[in-house]
């Protein structure tokens, strides 16, 4: 895209994160956020937030500057939150303002008291969107050795590598990384058009860490969700697929729902809600006293 | 206790709700509330409330006349909320308003992205806990003939007498029944000092059922819950036990978790999560377009 850095530092400032780092090469530029990422291409971009952060107002910001006739597609998810009161806005609420520019639909995958994601889309057929794929991992409380590590303090970054190991599972990448204080780890990686980004926050109660990618998994690294979640030993994790299945071995977990559907922007998207089964009772949480 | 209606009316109020009508015997007065249910005994009383009540506001109505000397024991409950943004407090709020008058402990049976159960108690030995159960069925997303009949135009409680068959299966009851406009229905009973309450909110993407009571199960109704699983076959469900556990028969469910302790105050306390597996795939639901 024709836009300069100083407009993705305002679109990022504008939902509340900043610009850490950034890495790129003829074809994408990661940046690094305050435990988010941005990537930029000659004709799309794609922003991950968590935490308190504001999508909507990026979103917002990029629809005053580009007519909607200039756009050929627009996704806009919000998964569920662990605290959703603590969020400054609801999905209803983003949508209500996203469609003060622009027209689209709304859907909700999986029922509103487990896992699930919400999504907006721009109700236009996107004439590219065939070989393009995404795949999303959502992990929930992280066990073990990850739980374990990502607590520990003066936490560096060579043990994260050693550990994630994904070097040895990937080729031709350039990695970007950031650790935060207190806990927290981000990563943004790119290899021609591919990226691939991992968020990590391993709060003991309540971690979560969330994984996407643009490769075709299937073709290339069919292997490589199982070595992820193998890693991460999640109680529970959900995959979101557009354009593609991912099969997952879930000896670990079971699949409790598959929500599918056909959008009219031209993706196909696949969600799959996944738990273990915990037979061990286990004790409550005592909650602020 | 010696408190005449217009306290109950008071305490009612007070969270919004409204009282419809009451039954009694010597030992218990049972009022309908708006979606809700309050349960007088002579030593004791039970408020149940759901929708956009605030029943904190009750508790603290209780609390500003009565010095927590002549409490012997106080449980507030409050489970996950389809949707919480519309809540009008958080839980840490209600333990903030309640600590102002007594001390107690707040804990959570559940993980927050999955079912859970925030209990806040006083923090002191009650001397009357033996022999005193309760048994909370919690069900979501109710299938089949239960959905399709409490969420028939014009229902009539003859019907919902049919379908339920309440009398086949429990002895010596008195009901008291509500149908709602559009759709709900409530029911108290009591039977000496045992109530049983069943609050259906049959709403077609998020319904909730709740079922509460105070038998023994174990010794007089062994199958009793099986029984309302098999009339409202929701997809999930959890169990909340205080001084009792009841074995379910899971041939459509799986249990996730298992969550137990010991409160302070006397109670031993079982919590279980138990969901279907759905292998057909679904369609995600469309949101307010």
């Amino acid at each position: 895209m024709a836009l300069k850095k100083d407009y993705w530092e305002k679109m990022v400032s504008l939902c509340n994160a900043e610009i850490l780092s950034e890495i790129s090469n003829s074809e994408c530029t990661a940046y690094l956020l305050s435990e988010s990422s941005l990537f930029v291409w000659k004709d799309r971009f794609l922003m991950i937030t968590c935490g308190e952060t504001i999508l909507v107002n990026s979103i917002f910001y990029f629809l005053e500057e580009f007519k909607v006739e200039n756009i050929s597609s627009l996704i806009y998810q919000r998964k569920n939150e662990y605290l959703s009161s603590k969020q400054k806005t609801t999905f209803e609420e983003d949508v209500e303002k996203i469609k003060t520019k622009v027209s689209g639909v709304s859907l909700r995958f999986g029922n509103l008291d487990e896992h699930h994601n919400y999504m907006f889309y721009l109700d236009q057929k996107s004439e590219d969107t065939k070989g393009d794929y995404t795949t999303e991992l959502l992990m929930y409380h992280i066990q073990k050795e990850a739980l374990h590590l990502f607590n520990k303090e003066n936490l560096d970054l060579k043990k994260v590598q050693n550990f994630l190991k994904l070097n040895e599972k990937l080729s031709g990448f350039t990695w970007d990384e950031h650790l935060f204080k207190p806990t927290g780890y981000s990563l943004n990686g790119i290899s021609g058009k591919n990226y691939l980004t991992i968020h990590v926050t391993p709060l003991k109660e309540n971690s979560y860490i969330s994984f996407e990618t643009n490769l075709n998994l299937k073709e290339s690294y069919p292997n490589l969700l199982n070595e992820i979640l193998d890693i991460f030993k999640p109680v529970s994790f959900d995959t979101i697929n557009f354009n593609t299945e991912v099969n997952l071995n879930t000896s670990d977990a079971i699949r409790v729902s598959r929500i599918e559907d056909s959008l009219s922007c031209g993706y196909e998207v696949y969600f799959a809600q996944y738990t273990s089964v915990r037979d061990k009772v286990e004790k409550p949480f005592y909650v602020g006293n």
